[in-house]
């Protein structure tokens, strides 16, 4: 497979990755955070696909292109907003966020086939239920994980229902000053 | 207040501190694993009075006066038989395991209390329910989530329905051989 696919999420000391409404705000710096930015723009530095569930991509979508989001956070915007992306729903008719390709088929066959083809890597963000397939399925090789040392008490957690609990690889556990602390695993 | 009150679980890569079944055992280390028996032993050197709600009480009084667990892993079991418990339930008579006493107060009302006074410090393990009254009133020193790299699927999180979205202060990232994490926040 020439295709890597890799996952970003922000998660909560208590394993969720948004809160019961769906919002993912928990995971806002608290106030200027350097090494947080500087985090984010290397994350965000760009080349990779990203890959959304409906519901993540819905929210994406009516943010990054605003002028808030490109006043507040001007270099991730500008990736966000140029990325090629895939979104998967079998609801949507249309995807208008600039370099979106809808796909309305089985997540796990669409990313096998398409992990198997030329291209750049694919990085999956938010997406909770599309993220619980492609781990079933085995199609990650990498997961970051930021913990951010809020508890929030109830919301979504990733990888619900999947079976047969997987086993990773920890690559790299970095604390920042924030008390984030950035878990990657293979 | 003299005395601190700790928390110590183990937690699956996607926030669960139990199974579905309330099995625990996911946490065990794969084969021999020195530096994780070295962590439990400094971890379980006593001194601390263990604090628990009825379920995890009953699950853990069953396993450490056994033959079984005395022969599996001889100092934990020491300290987890030799150590002062309280246990938390409205509905249990009497709680047999050595050294327990049983309170049917209010546990946040309870441990204030128990804070104030002169005495060993606290350490609650599992215990969800506990765990997340206690973390509501706010009266946990230090928090000790060792995030094992397992994906469980679904299971319990800690401190369910907690509100206000406490932060908590990053002490440490200790990354393990085995892929563990072992996180302290105060």
């Amino acid at each position: 497979m020439s295709r890597r696919l890799g996952m970003f999420n922000n998660v909560s000391l208590d394993g969720y990755f948004t809160d019961a409404e769906g919002d993912m705000s928990f995971a806002k710096p608290q106030g200027h955070d350097e090494e947080h930015l500087e985090f984010i723009r290397q994350n965000a530095r760009g080349g990779s696909v990203l890959v959304f569930g409906r519901v993540t991509y819905e929210m994406m979508a009516s943010f990054w292109p605003t002028d808030m989001a490109k006043q507040m956070m001007p270099e991730v915007a500008k990736t966000m907003n140029e990325s090629p992306k895939i979104v998967f729903s079998r609801t949507l008719k249309t995807a208008d966020w600039a370099g979106t390709t809808l796909l309305s088929g089985d997540p796990a066959t669409e990313i096998a086939r398409l992990k198997k083809e030329d291209g750049p890597d694919m990085t999956v963000l938010g997406s909770g239920r599309i993220a619980a397939q492609l781990a079933q399925a085995g199609l990650f090789d990498e997961i970051g994980l930021m913990v951010i040392p809020v508890v929030l008490g109830q919301g979504r957690t990733l990888f619900e229902g999947v079976t047969g609990r997987p086993r990773l690889k920890l690559k790299e556990a970095r604390p920042f000053r924030s008390g984030n602390v950035y878990l990657t695993y293979q």
